[in-house]
């Protein structure tokens, strides 16, 4: 059950076979996940999206592979996004995450929500010393 | 402003000097920023929030001091806590996070938000490769 | 699976049936929803519910009907809620909605949960600029 | 006080005068507001966010420059960005937005989220009379 | 700074007066705090407002003033509203919420905050015993 | 379907079967929910988070049992959390919540989320009667 329809024959479409192609070879796997087929119905969301992800998650960069996968858990968790936290828990998964730093990513995930709520709930006034904006 | 007031003198409380105390200690510094501060108005609260906060990104664990920070930004973020954005920030830059991992930082959690709104928004089904869930 | 029971034959009471009445005379149909259904445990709850959005939503006012859809539809997928995400898309679709506004509408959602990303992140000052409260 | 320093001086880097002339050029004002000049710490980070802004903002597309600011201040009230609250209510009062439409738009903005606690407190079921995909 | 400016002399608006003077007379104080003076911008807002913050915090009901307070700010801390937190918080400590009440509270907005991200990382099944939905 | 496999055997592990004796001791059932089933998967987090769910839900305190139950129930419902809205609601009703007091609980969550969105979208400065914080 979704809101928009799965599309059928989505490779039928040039722009979308292009995208699918392109996640097959960059990933080095036949496996589309659910994601791109149901964004097939505008080829353009699709393109822009993916050539975001790919930019991001696939292309080196200053922090690694795991460390952006752990970092996209994260988000992904406090936003409730049930699917972003199964694709991307498997993704951490397939790129070495072990079950303790599984474990440890929730201690953190936990915590940091945890003194979140008490930071905002004592609205306590931001100390000088974290400003990173000198001389304003 | 906040909505409790800043203890006079803290540390004429044992339980909070002992606190204050073990953050100087652990920390290696004379700084004890405003949360613990404000916190001292329940000196339980106080112990066992500091406590977590040592047990979990003070002590050596499966992820390295620097990926714990990283993630706990991440939390903040979207939990738009402006306290826990500004002091986590300020640690992770501690912990020799550099500009160019900050963007990088910026990049996933900007991305990660962007495909939950796309998933929460098609509601689309949780590929069956992702359950780790066997024979369930 | 709900946190309530779905209430059997709720239209044996006298103000659920006015109300149950009342949503198929405004929106010319026989269906009535699942929340509906659902919040027939409470009357009063319900009647007030319905009240406001036959009000919001149903009334003539300074924006008009499909608009006000995208608008609720922002706000559930920010949120998180899947039957409102459901039950708005498809009011959206009623309203007219073509898949190339839908389309649009996520682009608009995707960008602007983005950029409060990074302006959370950045916690940066509000230009003065954009003060609405003149002389203040 | 922020958690990057606002750049001086910051047109004196090529990419980063590049994307100011363009916002100059494509807004038709002077007036560069806080977001770019912090963002230009990373000139590829400000390119990106920049481009983006543009094409769904600024581009003709299914659905007009107003609808497209109210949706974008939906979801930013929802998010608790500060800063992005004031730049598109701004934004929007710029592109025509009467106070009656902003009192609506808060109106359709309260309601939902009234009715996303409600449907995430009850948890009931989505009818399947929502469901876009057909046959699945 | 806001997003609307605050009513020069609201109360010349007579509709507007009433308001004020229902809420003076309800809460027995002549201090009418700025949600109202800014709401003063859209009179039929700030009646619809008014009457149900007296309709559901005012009213004798289910539940005491404090535990609803308590709620109320439950809320406003999750959803990071820095208003909201402060305004309820200051009623919950005019209707008797004492420091150590209010710990307690700060503990379960914690720890629920904290499970809640457990939950959603887990992405685990709801247990059928949890089912309030008899035969269904 | 979820993101980590349910624990076969889970009492195997003498540290998991210390934690699900306490919870039976502790609730005086042999029910075991699946939440502690799945996080059998690390048993220092299980014996961390059953500690604290103890300590805080289930000893003596400020607030009274059904209070913070319904608390809880209001974070979890603003955080969209699924499993801890259906566990905390069957809690809540086990510890006496009565149907008028969680229509109540609706009532003030709702009208919570409805203000707070109103707040954060006008963005209204914090009358100074709400300060805590005495002299600063």
């Amino acid at each position: 059950m979704s809101t928009v329809g799965r599309t059928d024959n989505p490779e039928d479409h040039p722009r979308v076979k292009a995208v699918f192609d392109d996640i097959r070879r960059t990933r080095g796997s036949d496996f589309i996940n659910n994601l791109w087929h149901y964004l097939a119905f505008d080829p353009g969301l699709l393109e822009q999206t993916w050539a975001e992800v790919k930019a991001v998650m696939g292309a080196p960069s200053a922090l690694d592979p795991l460390t952006k996968e752990l970092i996209y858990i994260a988000v992904s968790i406090t936003n409730s996004c049930t699917y972003c936290v199964h694709s991307h828990t498997a993704a951490a998964r397939a790129k070495g995450m072990t079950p303790e730093q599984h474990a440890d990513l929730l201690r953190v995930v936990m915590l940091a929500a945890k003194t979140n709520q008490l930071a905002n709930a004592l609205q306590l006034p931001v100390d000088p010393e974290f400003n990173a904006d000198h001389g304003r």
